[in-house]
């Protein structure tokens, strides 16, 4: 963090310019890269798909980290040690535990990554609008100068300010959805950081308890070792784990309620698999702003 | 944990008949498997493989994590939205730290990693000595059915008490590199487990911080935004992250001290690579075992 700095924005970055490149309606690069999304959605789509490894590199972990614990169980047994054996065992159990809540935050990791799909397919949706915008726009002043006298301007006129108001809907649309699916996955995801971590750190701490009960004092050779008696208390740790894990709860949030108070709006008509959903919740609010918009544009 | 029961080891298990194989001196699976390891260090040496495969996801769990965090904020950016472009940046530092951490425990994983190769070793090392006693005591008992008063009957019985006071030590050796590595090797992991858990923490929680300076009450369609004002209390959020990372220290075991009180001891004679560090330490005891056990074979 320390050497991070406060913005890890690429200092070169021309993104500001090309972001509004998609208002010029023209050329695009999408179809030489083999993927058919407008500019406006690119980055997005982009990051969704990072998301992907990101999940399935958690996924492994999880599935690693389950097989050296049976692994370990295994090795224990073959020791012929009775401490090593039922303290690998048990700590095979708390590893194998660990594994399973890091494949939970796998799953958790994708619900969040869905709801960012509302964002790319909310922008993929207003791109048309911007593009239809610019090309009216564009035609009445070619118009303007070819034939100022053309009837057909006061046509395309009638046009551009219904395309304006559609546009005016799709924006606010976007910010909406932009803003809130943003908090939304977020928040998701550190929820899941959080939780993953909590309940890792139960388990870690009852495995140092484990540990313990294991005599590392070095003996002699010839000597023979006190015979093990802890295989009533590594027991019961188990058992404390599963307690802990069971009463887990998460840290209720300050402000869970102010935030749902800005749910259901004018987040989507239906134009994106996820935003539909949210559509029949914000339906009436939705027309009325629709009709408002309509009302003011004519 | 709650399915999983008190033992992770598979039910028809065979290990322990399997275990002791070694001894037998005869045949062995290990060239069939292209891996060239004694029966008896077979099991950790798969463990210690499989290790790599944990590591290496993490490891790319960071790496993805980092990335992603840079394409948030470049499409952040791109919004041309002040509020999203701030404060997608800044999760995106958060995020990226998360990465950090994450690849941090990787390299951790790692170390615990290393010091399990030390009951590998001391294992591949045991086997030899193992199979020496047991060859020579098979020579014995062969020429006293065949040659009951050959001359070199006194012979092999010399070498046998040699060979059992050597195998002594080896076996007193395994057992005590075994107990220490074992709990060192997941005390360091658990330690690890929950240093990355205590910083993700730290992290996550910022983030959520960082997610409430972002308004997404709903606007309709033609208002404006209110002018984003926070990006002043988001830079001191990323402060305080920073502080809190800076001062996190790893919690005290309280029997540190007593678990350190078992260090150094006959723990090896430089035959592996890890525990030669120790033999230094160690060699002052370990020779004086040596003698004693030579003094009493003698």
């Amino acid at each position: 963090m320390m050497n991070r700095g406060l913005s890890i924005r690429s200092k070169g970055s021309s993104n500001k310019s090309r972001g509004g490149g998609g208002t010029s309606g023209g050329f695009s690069f999408s179809s030489l890269r083999g993927v058919s999304q407008p500019e406006l959605s690119k980055k997005l789509y982009r990051l969704i798909k990072s998301e992907n490894n990101l999940i399935s590199a958690h996924e492994t972990a999880g599935r690693e980290r389950v097989s050296i614990a049976t692994q370990l169980s295994e090795w224990g047994e073959q020791t012929n040690d009775d401490a090593v054996s039922d303290i690998s065992d048990k700590v095979g159990v708390v590893l194998s535990e660990i594994g399973e809540q890091e494949d939970q935050y796998a799953h958790a990791l994708d619900d969040s990554r869905a709801v960012l799909k509302a964002v790319r397919n909310t922008e993929k949706s207003v791109q048309p609008s911007r593009d239809n915008k610019a090309k009216i726009a564009d035609q009445i002043a070619l118009l303007k100068t070819k034939e100022p006298d053309s009837p057909r301007l006061v046509i395309l006129e009638q046009e551009l300010v219904r395309a304006e108001a559609e546009n005016l809907v799709a924006e606010a649309q976007l910010t909406n959805i932009t803003r809130q699916k943003l908090k939304e996955s977020f928040e998701a995801e550190f929820a899941a950081t959080i939780e993953r971590a909590e309940k890792q750190i139960i388990l870690a701490r009852h495995g140092q308890r484990l540990l313990k009960l294991l005599d590392d004092t070095p003996v002699v050779p010839g000597d023979t070792r006190a015979a093990y008696q802890y295989s009533g208390q590594a027991r019961q740790i188990l058992n404390d784990a599963e307690d802990d894990l069971r009463e887990w709860q998460p840290e209720i949030q300050d402000d869970d309620a102010e935030a749902n108070g800005h749910e259901g709006s004018i987040t989507g008509n239906g134009h994106t698999e996820e935003a539909g959903a949210e559509a029949e919740g914000a339906s009436a609010e939705g027309v009325a702003v629709v009709e408002r918009v309509d009302g003011e544009a004519a």
